[in-house]
């Protein structure tokens, strides 16, 4: 039964068949609890009145929007529009139409999306997290109504889906190796969250090749940036005031890269002589940047695309299941002039 | 009569009250056709059967998804993204949702976006055109439905509606003249589109700087990029192999930008001595490429608010009609040192 009822015509349904309204709506859901003949009945009374369905008015989630939603924290990063181009390049293969929602990285706005998506909007949704997000109730509700999830990027381990992935813990290891290779004996960490997932993969790694490499780990070579952007540029520009030669630094996430070369510009300090730089970042103008900015770049597209392929055969295959696997496509580390050659 | 009504419930309420299934459909629309008796038979089993509307169940087309949707090209421009946020932040002070569409510079996915709001899906629509746009069936047949539509940026002069744009014309002409004082004596304009209205209007400001100055305006001064990036790339490369000391460009839109920094670096011409560029771009990292880039920067975020706060009031108010009205807010030229200081 695929077409798409409402609670007004399933009382409608159950006066005219003389049943209960919960009867009507399991027989419409196909629960067991419902014997065959009555689903029969039902089904018998929608067909005979020739219903055309109309794929948004639905109402008890039966997957025929032919829509994927896709909540994102921002699309003035890089790694996001190009992950986007992916999903849409699957999606497009398949028949589906993309709605993008932008959670603004606030915890509540992704809550309201998420049960948005209650209703039917969506057949399937792809996510990556906001970076307040750290419950997820809002996500295991929307799973109990048996909408498809799967993560992407920003993922919740305690959350049992799919989850694709860059290898954040080895690439901020390898990166912060370069560093040290290069010269570096104390690096600064920018980050902008406690508690992301892939942030805190991303400073594991960067622990690990201190470690490796007998460099003392210290609290106040992490900085962490908040939501206020002239504060935390001071406390920046602070940091590095005081740095002296032999400083390098990783930065967490795209955006923390161009405020480094702006201290850098008002300290007049020289990237890479003074300070070495390199962030995660997918930007086409890292190559162009004064001076050319080495970067962890994420397979962003390739990402986009995987997750939209496993969405995609969960929604068309009856068998098919979300397993709480990773799917890891790696980074790679472009060196750049921004890190000594 | 608010409830969200499908067909089949349509259907139903038909049999259930011995009316025709277009008597119960004008009904509900509050037709005129319809006497007040029997509006108020439909009326009351509705309200019998004591619906809890579903908001997304549209149907009738009437305005209560609480929803705008926002149809872009693409998002890998800062303009787009910006703009994004300038839209979010009036809709979040409005309590609407905002869904974002992506045409991918394609005429037949913008067609289908468009044909998918005519079901209900959202209360009014913000659109900035693709480039293969050049017909506006696809608009007016939406606004027939009366879904309210606001253009922003990319708009259709044809098209009876309100529109928010920059000072296009007036921007490009400034930036020409500025190339011409700085000692350029043959301007390469950079195009993506030969119909797109932002691009003519910057093209006819470029034509009038070079008109003022006594230059001549030649048709192979114009580089029109189309689907193929490295067909475009090699176009611009061979332009600039030729160009004689006293080159200026200007690039019509962000993306053109990076790909004159790249052939300057591989045929090992210096920015500005060699070649001066001027861009209409809105990244952050103009101010950070080496040379810095002299950009026009657009007033994205406010162009998205005006453009959702005139949406937002066209649905709120009942005698408000969106006019056929142009609303400019001009752009601002940002000289660095990829012009001569």
């Amino acid at each position: 039964m695929k077409e798409k009822i409402n609670n007004l015509t399933i009382k409608m349904l159950a006066k005219e068949l003389g049943l209960s309204v919960s009867t009507i709506s399991k027989a419409i859901r196909d629960s067991h609890e419902i014997s065959d003949g009555t689903k029969e009945r039902v089904n018998a009374l929608v067909q005979k009145l020739n219903y055309i369905p109309n794929p948004y008015a639905s109402s008890l989630g039966s997957r025929n929007s032919k829509t994927i939603g896709v909540v994102l924290p921002e699309v003035t990063d890089s790694f996001f529009a190009q992950a986007i181009n992916g999903i849409e390049c699957v999606a497009q293969e398949n028949g589906y139409h993309v709605l993008i929602y932008l959670s603004h990285e606030n915890f509540e706005k992704e809550k309201k999306i998420l049960k948005d998506f209650e209703s039917g909007r969506v057949d399937g949704v792809l996510i990556s997290v906001a970076k307040e997000t750290i419950q997820h109730c809002h996500i295991d509700a929307l799973m109990d109504k048996a909408v498809p999830i799967v993560f992407f990027d920003r993922v919740m381990d305690e959350v049992t889906t799919a989850k694709i992935i860059t290898n954040d813990y080895e690439s901020a290891r390898l990166a912060t190796e370069h560093l040290i290779k290069k010269g570096c004996n104390r690096i600064l960490f920018l980050s902008f969250s406690h508690t992301l997932s892939i942030i805190c993969k991303r400073l594991a790694g960067y622990k690990k090749a201190l470690l490796d490499n007998q460099l003392k780990y210290a609290d106040n070579n992490i900085l962490t940036f908040g939501n206020d952007a002239k504060k935390d540029y001071l406390l920046l520009q602070k940091k590095l005031k005081s740095a002296s030669k032999g400083v390098g630094i990783l930065a967490s996430v795209e955006k923390l890269a161009l405020p480094i070369y702006q201290a850098c510009e008002d300290l007049q300090l020289s990237i890479p002589e003074d300070i070495q730089v390199i962030s995660f970042s997918n930007s086409d103008s890292a190559a162009f940047l004064h001076p050319p900015l080495t970067t962890i770049t994420q397979p962003a597209f390739e990402i986009g695309k995987t997750a939209a392929s496993l969405l995609v055969k969960a929604l068309e295959r009856r068998n098919f299941e979300l397993r709480n696997e990773e799917i890891i496509v790696p980074s790679t580390l472009v060196v750049r002039k921004s890190t000594i050659g």
